[in-house]
Order: structure tokens, then C-alpha cells, then sequence
């Protein structure tokens, strides 16, 4: 595989997210400290009011992705979206959610183009969102419908620096998860994830690992089935495969740091197996990662912070992991290409 | 409260559990470190072989605890039970159960009797104890039942050193844990918690937390309604009656290092909910602390290990972690007296 040079990529989009929440700040935060964290070239898309009521560093609007470069060093680039009306921090309205709307949706048009090598997303207010009219449950199936991908194929992974972990059920109540897991399922996001380790992190044969569902995954079935009746089948045709997946795991002892260095990623079977490990380890340093997407997408592992926006007390920590790994992922697939 | 000199309280017993486990050699291991770790005065009881099938150290056997102070600073101090049969480090057998339920029983009743002022279990086979007619689901319901204390009211707690957690639910299978939630089980569970961090930890008005059941605490009932339905009711009673209990609480974001530092126990839903932080974070060094009984007791949080047993491997962190621990709370109990 030839190396190639990281200067050779073009730079990454960083969609502001809501005006009104803390995503101007924690970009702005982050292009600060560009060269202490050795940050790959970005730029912003939004509107740059909301960036200047929230912080007094240099900002230069820029009219498309290659002027970025140029600007990098000295100043935060941006491109203009439309006007987004009057901005509060801490106060988020329609005219903002239009405006975030509009952030995601040239970001993703601009990395599907290779304008950028790939999208960091800041959060959003999706109740605002869904008042104008926004209909997904989140901008991960918004971004995967604009890249022609069908929402079970986009993966989501939360990755930090120890550990990486893909929930395979969501947003649903707990007691509807033993339901909601079919073999199929969990073969759908273990193949997603397996290639996603490939082609993103650059992990030639990735070991992947398997929570079971029940406390010390199940017994042998005497503290529930499910490790036997859908891990069990979907585990045997994976390894049939070639996958180097272990488990069902205890998952309490499937996460402490010896046990993490024997695999790549964890899949987990609902949100908070896998959101617990990954937020008690790395609360301020956790990337969202969209595996199975034609392009890389990132964000940073937090809400919008309303209650603290406007006062200068965002943590840019995670939005400043989100942008090294999307770097990092632009990158690995550069080579890979 | 008057404070009173800890060398007044009577020493620890720590029974031995499995004699063909670990639990003899991190005793061993535990007594090896007494001086380095500042260990209060323990002895252990069991059969002495089991201990000097894998340690070379001075062993003296006692005839009662009295006797443990003059001999502890140069060996460690037994009180020998039944012959334990055969001992293979690894092989488990119907001997060596007997020998760990003899132990169990007699270290109940030393600590009963105030002659041990609290109770360290090491751990047992209960495959081995089932067979010769053992039948408690584990070594916690059988001190419980030997206390004259409802199982129902002796509570698990596991402490590390940066977080307690309460599993309000434990050996079920995961799909089961909804409906055996209900208010009375909640805030029977919280009070025994809040009784036992006044009594056992010297906490003096204790702050209490507990998790949801659902995603983000179940975003008020569009991700499920066990929190409204079962858990608000509980926490407006117990609030009612002066608990300092928040929540519920999002589960993954409530383990991080800021979050933990503003509760002193975190009530959870269901084993994995309470095992995967605590584990995840303090994986050699957690205990298990009975609340609720009128001995105190702890217990290393792993199993016998047999597959290690008698070559030296076994890390003696989580063994003298709850012998640390047991020394603590029975000096709190004896301030509180």
C-alpha cells in the first residue's frame, strides 16, 4: 500500500450545529490549539455571528474548501450559510436549526464531492430541528439518506483513546432490546463494524469482542438464552467467515484495561452497555464515528450544552478528538484507496 | 462521636472459602503485606495445608481470635476447621467445600459473637457446595440467613476506591429486570444503602444517586417508563421521608470522575448496570460489602480462580482491599456504638 502525504487531503468541514449551543465555541476552542494538538486543516460551515458572540479570535469567511489552507494558520475559515437570524447563546430558535440544517447538508455535499476529506459534525437541538419540519431521528440518518445509504447500514462506534464501542440497538426502551436482537442483526453491525475498523483505522484484521446480555452472559442459560439462542447462531456463521470475534463476554469484566487490549472493538447489544464504559473512561474525549458511510463522519460525544453556552466553559476536548480521528480516518483511507 | 483507638476493636476474621481457590494464597499474600498496606489485625480460618500448599510463609495456628495480636506481626494466624481432605490447588471437591462452609460457619459466629469485629469471605465453588447440599444462592444469603436477616435486606454494595454501586436487581436475566422493579424494592434497597454508608462508612448524611432503567433515563417516557411509572414514585417518598437521592439519572453519564464525585452510592437497576463501572474502573481492587447484616463482611470481588490456584499468580489487590475495607467499617461501627 503506497504511504501518501497527509498534506495531500483535502481538508475536513466542521458543521457548526446549533448557533445558539456550545459547537461555534468548541471549534473555535479547537482551531486555537491546532498546533499544540497537531490538528489536521478544517473548516467551518455556519454562520460566522456565532462564532464572533462567543469568542474574539480571528475568523475569515472563505467561498469554498480550497482557500482553506491559505487561511488556516491565521485565522478559523469558514463558509457562510444562509443568515441564522437573531443569535442568543443558551437560546436556540427556527431561523438557527435552519441554519444548522443547512451546515449538514453542504458538509455532506461538499465530503461526498471531495471538497473535504471528511465531516465533523457539532451538536444540534433536534426538538428544534423537528420543528421545522426535520424528519430523522438524528444527523447520522440524515447524513446517511443524503449519501444513499439505508439507515441500518450506518454504524454508529463511540471511539476513545482505550476503547471503541458499537451499541447494536439505539433508542429503544430497555425492556424491548431481548426483541429487538436478531442473529441477523448483530451480523449486520459486526460486518459494518469489521470493515469499518479496515478501511477507517487502518486495522488489517481487526479482533473484534461481544457482550452477552445477562449477568455473566447468561450462564450457559441459567440467567437467560438469548447468548445461546442469537449470539450463538450469528457468532458461528461469522467465524465461518473469517471474523475474529470473541464472546458473548461477561460484559462487566469485558472492560477493564487488561481485558480491553485484546480486541479492537466491543459490540455491545444496547445503548447503555455501550455508552457506560466509554463515558466513564473517556467522558471528555469521546468521538461519535459513522461506520458504513461513502464518507468520513465524526462529531464530538455531547449535546449542545445550552445551559452553558455563551460562557466560555465548553470543553473543546471531545470536538478537538473528533477532528484528529476524522483526520486520521481521511487519511487511512487515502492509503487504502 | 468520641473516637476510639482502632487497636481496641477485635481482629478480622477471614474465612478462607475454597480450599483447591485463590483465597488462601491472597490471604497469605494479603498477610505478606500487612506492614506496606497498614492492614488491620486479621487471622484467617481454614485448613493451614490449603495455605501452605502454595506459600512458604509462617503460618501459626490460634485457638481463638484472642490469641491473633501476639502472633500476627510474625506469622499468620489460623484457626484450623475440619481437615479439608485432599488439596490440589484447581481441583475442587466435596472435602473442600465442607471445609469452606465450616469456615463460613465459624466466621460468622466468631464475628457474631464479637470475637471477630467484621467477616472477610474468600471466595467459594457453589457448583462444589450445591453438591454436598448447600442451599443459598451464594455465601451473602447464607450469613444473612445465619444473622436471623432476611435475604431480602441484606444488600449488596461494590466499593472501589472512587465509586459504590447497589444493584437493585442481580441474578436475572436482563429481560426479567423491568418487572421486578417496583417502588418497595427501590426504596427498600435505598434505605438499607443510606443505613449502611452511615454505619459502615461514617458518612453522616449520605447523597445518594440512581440510574435509569432506559437510554438517556428514558428522554421522559419517548425511550421507556420505568422511570416514571416505578422510580419517581419511589424517589418522591423517599425524598419525602429526607433521602438525599438524585436521578434517575442517564446511566452513561453519570460514572465519569466529575459525576461520581457528587454521590457517595449509586443505586442501579439491574448486575451489569452496577458491575460494568465499578469493574470497568477498579477491576482489582473492588469489594463486596454486605449491608444491612449486624456483622460487617466484605469479599473480594472475584471468583476462586481456579484455573490460576497454585502458581502464584493470583493478585492479592481485591483481598486486601476488603480486608482494608472490613477494618474501616468496623472501626465506624465502633465510633457509632
Amino acid at each position: 500500500m503506497p504511504s501518501s502525504n497527509i498534506a495531500d487531503v483535502p481538508p475536513l468541514a466542521v458543521a457548526l450545529g446549533d448557533p445558539a449551543g456550545i459547537g461555534p465555541e468548541i471549534t473555535a476552542k479547537a482551531w486555537a490549539r491546532r498546533r499544540e494538538d497537531a490538528l489536521p486543516l478544517f473548516f467551518a460551515i455556519g454562520d460566522p455571528r456565532s462564532i464572533a458572540a462567543v469568542w474574539d479570535g480571528p475568523i475569515a469567511r472563505i467561498s469554498g474548501p480550497a482557500d482553506a489552507a491559505a487561511i488556516f494558520p491565521d485565522a478559523l475559515p469558514i463558509i457562510q450559510v444562509e443568515d441564522a437570524g437573531e443569535i442568543v447563546p443558551g437560546l436556540p430558535n427556527p431561523p438557527g436549526a435552519r441554519c444548522a440544517l443547512d451546515s449538514l447538508e453542504l458538509g455532506v455535499g461538499l465530503a461526498r464531492s471531495d471538497g473535504a476529506s471528511g465531516l465533523v459534525t457539532a451538536p444540534v437541538s433536534k426538538s428544534q430541528l423537528y420543528g421545522i419540519g426535520f424528519a430523522f431521528p438524528g444527523q447520522t440518518e440524515f447524513v446517511a439518506e443524503r449519501c444513499g445509504i439505508g439507515r441500518g447500514n450506518a454504524v454508529m462506534m463511540m471511539a476513545g483513546p482505550t476503547l471503541r464501542t458499537v451499541p447494536i440497538t439505539i433508542h429503544i426502551p430497555l425492556k424491548d432490546v431481548p426483541e429487538a436482537l436478531t442473529p441477523e442483526l448483530v451480523m449486520a453491525r459486526a460486518r459494518v463494524t469489521e470493515r469499518g475498523l479496515i478501511r477507517d483505522f487502518g486495522i488489517e484484521r481487526p479482533r473484534l469482542a461481544i457482550a452477552g446480555l445477562n449477568p455473566h452472559a447468561g450462564e450457559s442459560g441459567a440467567l437467560g438464552r438469548e447468548e445461546i439462542d442469537i449470539l450463538a447462531p450469528a457468532l458461528e456463521q461469522l467465524r465461518g467467515e473469517g471474523m475474529d470475534i470473541v464472546g458473548p463476554l461477561a460484559a462487566d469484566t469485558m472492560f477493564h484495561a487488561r481485558a480491553r487490549a485484546d480486541y479492537d472493538a466491543a459490540l455491545c447489544l444496547y445503548h447503555d452497555q455501550a455508552l457506560v464504559p466509554i463515558k466513564t473512561l473517556h467522558f471528555d474525549e469521546g468521538v461519535n464515528v459513522t461506520l458504513g458511510l461513502p464518507i468520513v463522519r465524526t462529531a464530538p460525544d455531547h449535546g449542545t450544552a445550552f445551559a452553558i453556552a455563551g460562557t466560555n466553559q465548553a470543553n473543546p476536548g471531545a470536538m478537538i478528538a473528533a477532528i484528529r480521528l476524522a483526520g486520521q480516518c481521511a487519511a487511512h483511507r487515502a492509503r487504502g484507496a
